[in-house]
């Protein structure tokens, strides 16, 4: 993990800092990632899009020199330009329509931000169920305790609503990182405190007041305080209630625009005129908290900074509820590129050559997957349709490129992601994993490789992304309750489809079903439905083909809903959530694949109904904090 | 189609402006859309929303005023607030790779737009090749000269490089167009100058100088100048090109970020520079195109127009190379929501009600998907994960949401979308198709008919999705080379994977071929490709349910590229560009429409053979302007 960050600048437009060696230990030369759509694309390296652009900076290309992380205090920064990336992919995030993870899911998730090097890690709402205190305390103990060689380790964050069982919940959640902070939250804006809360400001100040406290009471030194809905709020009553949340021990002031509503220059007044009019605010840090309704949300977020914010709150892939938040790597890659010329020398400390693996994991985990024309990290982000990769066409690669894609950890050419064959061992399957952020214990290594070796024996060349579909489907399926062994099917458009399915269950005991549908899926679907015999609602059916050719490995997801014994509380609005689940699938023969993902979102779904039925049938454990 | 413009504001902020009466045709209330992902969420009206934003201007509700589209005149706009949509999804946003549109499509997708009301669309690239030559010709001799009850009619433009060629094959393809525009451009900054062009700054100058003046003197009154890569040219360049091509007959100078590389803050000064100090600026209208690169092309576009554009070019969906473009559904929502409150009383002449319905078609057709956190028109945009369609729980609407879902044409409930059953007749799908911007001929209609009906026997619903499905596999398939007749596959985990298929060629002659392969999908490719004969490569698998439930009907994409005898001129590079073809198949059998796509993106590979072949065969027709 980098902790200290390499910057090309020229050394004049900065404060005075100590250089330091780069002492990066994931040498980039070892990522390679396929793009799923096209082949070669150019590569313009970082020296030449600054020799390139920076008409208005047109000094020699400046010698490295090394901006280091300042050292972690709550409430100050000693580098003015250093801006902290908070990560709410795990909260914010997992609240998009669909987005549920698995605790194991948000564990790895977890560990490959603190390789990007995120400052701030918020790993969940730990009061809205008992998976999501449990995967909270579980990051907490491992990523919230994995300190680098520079020193380098994220704080671990937990939400919780202004009351005291959220914020104790929360503590007993985070209180095992080295660095852990509750952030705590309520609304200020008019219409929320007249329709949501229906409190007077006063006794909103109040409550604020004495919660930021009672969160200080417990021995927790990392306070955050977001007054939702700043956006829409009264300036006269933030200063106020910004003032007092200070004064009770607040380190970090979050500035929310919760329904994404302002501009880049209102959101940029808001927290200048924060900054100019709270009492006490030159103790805190700054953070913004931007969503992205009207598509401003990376805009605002830089202009939030540009203002005086130091800290900002992204996700990864730009993941949320509704239209989502400012993306990381948006905000992120837009500061590396401008930071000196356009924002007075702002940087973060993200090592962003792990951009694109995160991006991947986020969008096979949650299933949001990403537009083709996302910026930074869609797959046509550095793709053209006209023949650049054609040889001698392209006259010079900065013409109309601004960032490599190696700095974002995305290098493709005819031979990149072809790694490995069929004559490749277990010891260069696991190496591989490894450089591409999974760790895996024997056991599973054992089951991917001979799924690997049968991969091998059918495709000409294995990439990466058949590998990662391979580790999503073998490794991180929810634990099994019901287990696919073996299914066929007849369908076409001359008879009816037909299809018979074999599953077992957790004793290992086998059911055999069949069933006819209206198509293949639907048949193999309903023969599932007659053996697990638990109600579900099929919400989305979507499946992509990971590699080129025909042989390729097909990766299939589903959504489906429960009946209501599947529900857990919202963060934002308090209000009862029915949980979605997701399954994947991935193989060469797609209605195989189709009823893996089905089994998977089952399985899913039936483990969560027992850590729900669990907290039903002992509903003083429910109301307890768990210890 | 609307051509005045209802806008809820308060009149004391605005310039005088006659109030005219409403006179929009397409009632609202006729249109539902059912979201793929969720049911119910919550609706909140505008009105809503502005008692509770609006706190720095707490006028109680204004009444209705209306705003008038102001009368066209190419090189000025009477209403100083007045701001051009140009609409370049058929020209950038076609760029995109894969995007590749059929005439019929493009016609298709013109139409949509004339109904939302753009003021521009640029319909293509004239000189890149026949066919695109014969959409922007076709497109302006219908949309381009059907003129609403108010005088509206879009402009119709086509694209044109620097020079005499380029310019005469777009007059000829847009000169039928009541309204026809010619928009050329050529680079000017210095990385453009020195290795694309290799020209002198001079020579540049006098180039487009001239060919400006040469567009004039075929008779075109309406010229559009673009410095390419303008965001990063030298300023006095700037100033002095686009002085001299206003003085050669400019009428719109158009100022491309062409790389995405500058922050808000940068492109409002640039658009501000250049009105101030380019000699007879005043006389024409300045424009933005915004690449999305750093994921800040609406907040760019928003900042050029507070500066003065009074034109701003976007893509539906925000599509188009690399990271696409500005979206013209978060360009137009954020005018309509804060044009008055933060953007001096901008506003535009985009009826939003057509935003949703036109947003589909252009994913639908290009094959590319918006994300579900995409703003205004991705999936989730008005979603909750939260339970806020449970009774009771919602205490306000406007609390969450700043638009309601009207505004955009987006009705979700319950009921929403179940229009049609199997009792439904030809009549009802006919109106039901028109409601939803398709124009059927009688047999199209028949074909469909029988098409629904079967879906009707099957499915309790037949949604507004499933019939834009079937109306895309049945009714905007490309002219048929090869048509499937039947197919019948085995599959599964027991045995090998075997498929029959049966295609009819064009003489009606049937074809029969077995293959076997790694899955269904697979084997029936082989078999395919065993009849066609024809070599592809398949370089992108995609299928989605459209509708809920497991017998949902599911629309597969597939994308290939052939050999190098599918190539075509890319617009902004002029590199040789190898073509990719999409082709969609919708059906309950996953595996039939699996090769539904494929055979139609055969074909449609098969018929811009044909027509490059043409060409091909004679050279001399090639370089000829076509008539």
């Amino acid at each position: 993990m980098a902790s200290s960050i390499i910057r090309t600048t020229n050394l004049s437009s900065l404060p005075s800092i100590p250089a330091l060696s780069s002492t990066s230990s994931s040498p980039f030369s070892s990522i390679h990632l396929r793009s799923h759509h096209h082949g070669a694309v150019s590569l313009c390296t970082a020296e030449k899009f600054r020799v390139s652009c920076s008409i208005s900076d047109s000094s020699p290309l400046p010698s490295h020199s090394h901006r280091r992380r300042p050292d972690y205090i709550p409430n100050r920064i000693s580098d003015p330009n250093y801006v902290r990336i908070f990560d709410t992919t795990l909260r914010d995030g997992e609240q998009s329509p669909g987005a549920t993870l698995t605790s194991k899911e948000k564990l790895d998730i977890a560990r490959q931000l603190a390789k990007l090097g995120v400052d701030i890690i918020e790993a969940g709402f730990p009061a809205a169920s008992k998976d999501d205190f449990e995967a909270v305390k579980t990051i907490a103990k491992t990523v919230g305790n994995t300190v680098d060689e520079n020193g380098y380790v994220p704080v671990i964050c937990g939400l919780s609503r202004c009351n005291k069982k959220d914020i104790e919940t929360a503590w007993e959640a985070v209180k095992y990182a080295k660095r852990p902070r509750i952030h705590t939250f309520i609304a200020t804006s008019d219409i929320h405190l007249m329709y949501k809360l229906k409190k007077s400001k006063d006794e909103v100040i109040e409550i604020a007041r004495n919660m930021v406290a009672f969160a200080r009471s417990l021995g927790c030194e990392d306070v955050e305080f977001s007054p939702e809905d700043a956006g829409r709020s009264e300036r006269e009553y933030l200063y106020e209630i910004l003032g007092e949340v200070i004064k009770a021990g607040a380190t970090t002031l979050n500035i929310p625009d919760t329904v994404g509503i302002t501009l880049p220059s209102e959101f940029g007044q808001l927290i200048a005129d924060i900054k100019a009019n709270t009492p006490g605010i030159q103790n805190v840090v700054i953070s913004t908290h931007c969503q992205n309704d009207l598509g401003l949300s990376t805009a605002n977020t830089l202009s939030g900074a540009h203002s005086g914010a130091r800290q900002v709150e992204v996700t990864i892939n730009g993941i949320g509820e509704r239209a989502g938040n400012a993306s990381l790597e948006e905000v992120v890659m837009a500061i590396k590129c401008r930071g000196d010329h356009v924002l007075g020398g702002l940087f973060t400390g993200i090592d962003t050559r792990h951009i694109v693996m995160t991006s991947k994991m986020v969008e096979e985990y949650t299933g949001m997957q990403t537009q083709p024309h996302k910026a930074i990290v869609g797959a046509n982000a550095f793709a053209h349709e006209s023949g650049i990769h054609q040889d001698g066409m392209l006259k010079h690669k900065g013409t109309y490129e601004i960032m490599s894609p190696e700095e974002i950890g995305l290098e493709r050419s005819n031979e990149a992601g072809i790694v490995l064959g069929k004559l490749s061992g277990r010891h260069a399957l696991k190496d591989r994993l490894n450089e591409l952020g999974y760790v895996l214990d024997d056991g599973q290594l054992s089951n991917l490789f001979w799924r690997f070796k049968a991969v091998a024996e059918q495709k000409k060349r294995v990439t990466d992304a058949d590998l990662i579909a391979l580790v999503s489907d073998e490794v991180f399926q929810p634990e099994a309750v019901w287990k696919l062994l073996d299914m066929q099917i007849t369908c076409g458009t001359l008879g009816l489809s037909t299809s018979t399915v074999k599953l077992a269950d957790s004793d290992g005991k086998e059911h055999v079903a069949c069933s006819v549908g209206t198509g293949p899926v639907d048949a193999a679907y309903k023969a599932v439905d007659l053996i697990v015999k638990e109600p579900a609602t099929l919400l989305e059916y979507s499946m992509n083909a990971v590699t080129e050719g025909i042989d390729a490995i097909a990766t299939t997801r589903v959504l489906i809903r429960g009946d209501k014994n599947y529900s857990s509380t919202n963060a934002v609005t308090g209000e009862s959530v029915e949980r979605t689940f997701s399954g994947t699938g991935a193989g060469m023969d797609i209605v195989v694949s189709s009823v893996k993902a089905y089994v998977g979102a089952l399985n899913k779904m039936l483990g969560f109904k027992e850590h729900s039925s669990t907290l039903r049938k002992n509903p003083s454990e429910a109301n307890k904090v768990p210890a």
